[in-house]
């Protein structure tokens, strides 16, 4: 299983990072394959076909399971996360991955923000959603148990999902 | 398998009752086993505790596959059905149920509905919802190929989630 | 200015009511002229054309200010509160109405909900909805400020909205 | 009344910066004040303090109308146009101003967009937003009667609510 996670963060090496990493390895058992902070690839994704956007691409896009982590900005997901989301093709551009939207916020007020905003996004794609999304509170999601919860509900459903990709490949 | 349809349309017998059998059978292969006509529960769902709504909410949460079908009544699901949907158990009415949202209307505006609207209430109930919702248009749903396209395109993930759900039982 | 409220609580006599009227209190500075507690309606609900229904509907409609409000039900609004909705004719059953939702929840989880789900089926019955949806703590909100604070910042906006309504008329 | 209008394509000199325009004009009576054609902000836009989208965004907050356009991207607004919401500050960045959501599909299938998704990002930052979103079809929005039926309906209670705010500072 190809696992992949994608931080909208605009400032790199961020938390939003760090809680997708642990919720990817909660999930598969095993460090992510790939890794798309998507701040680092800088001005190419203010437009099309740059090299390193078009990578990041396609990565996501052969991964069987895929985290896309954003921070709370404005009640939703961030500009810079939608900047990359913006460059895969409609319709497909995720089918056959199994994605799992993760927001964090500085508190609980924004909890609908990962099923009602982000994840349509990811269906809109193509994506497989079997699970609801995820959101963490910043300061506290390395000590609580929320990542653990999550995996242990949802984990069975989101490999069943993904090993169906496979096969069906 | 175990699949039920619930159709939360005002008259019963509707073509939202129609339509989400059609549903079913392109998804099982089969009749659905259970079938909740909302409104035939007449005024029992106004109050808690009613015998016949009861039965059909355990129907509706010992299955493996539901369709939950609406019409499009002021851009969103109808109050009967969301009626019915408040007799669940909230956080795990639905648990290891796969639902599949399908709203019906008479034109294209109200495409996003199904995933921005009726999905999340079936996301807060705690279900499987690995496939995104379907919109027909309740003029042509008859006669044109949206209900096997989606069944093409989704029976492979959607059957995987409910064999999951059945073998973690 | 006519002000009416709307509580789709299950129960009568709710908080939801309470808070509603506490709402229009501070926006109007009256008391309300009407108040529509939906479930002593009763199952005239679940059709169409019951005289009390229809009366009710139409004080609403001939209001300049109403407060809808709703408890949080499955992450939403109630099925009760939608029934009463569908009873408004499509695209201007609001027409001309400055329409304030408001949301009450345990915890503040759902905080979204106001102003994501609420407030959409109102702008589509034709309603002016200049301010932000108001969601309230239900253990809280006769103590904490909140419908204070949300008068102050909302008001002046909410009674030039209703007064050019009124002019226009 | 001093009036802007944003336009969040990746192409400058688009057709959703044309029809914000005409929409400005139609609701103002005359040439918009401001033009924030987002794109041309360049690559300013993927950090904090550059001096050109500060000043842009100082535009905007001091207008009294606003109209935000966005092409529609996997069925919601922009990446471009949400970082540049994303320079606003979080409450009050549109304090005071009467946002008007804008949105142009190739289709009628996302017409739900920007009520549902765009006017919340405004209501977060503290817009009045007295009316419903408007979206427009891309390649019939010049010869269509969209925009003006829009500004007959709409024209008189943003402009009141325009006039509010002006009197209120």
């Amino acid at each position: 299983m190809k696992t992949t996670i994608v931080a909208g963060n605009p400032k790199p090496g961020s938390r939003t990072l760090d809680a997708a990493a642990l919720l990817a390895r909660s999930l598969s058992g095993a460090e992510p394959d790939h890794v798309v902070d998507v701040v680092t690839l800088g001005p190419g994704l203010l437009g099309w076909g740059d090299e390193a956007v078009t990578s990041a691409v396609e990565s996501v896009a052969s991964s069987d399971l895929v985290v896309f982590a954003s921070p709370t900005f404005k009640a939703t997901y961030t500009g810079i996360l939608k900047l990359f989301l913006d460059q895969f093709a409609g319709g497909d551009g995720l089918r056959d991955v199994v994605a799992v939207p993760l927001m964090l916020g500085a508190g609980p007020a924004h909890a609908m923000a990962p099923d009602l905003l982000l994840k349509p996004v990811l269906v809109e794609l193509g994506a497989t959603t079997p699970a609801p999304g995820l959101y963490l509170i910043d300061s506290t999601y390395t000590t609580d148990t929320r990542i653990a919860e999550y995996a242990e509900r949802w984990g069975g459903i989101i490999a069943a999902a993904a090993a169906a990709r496979t096969e069906a490949s």
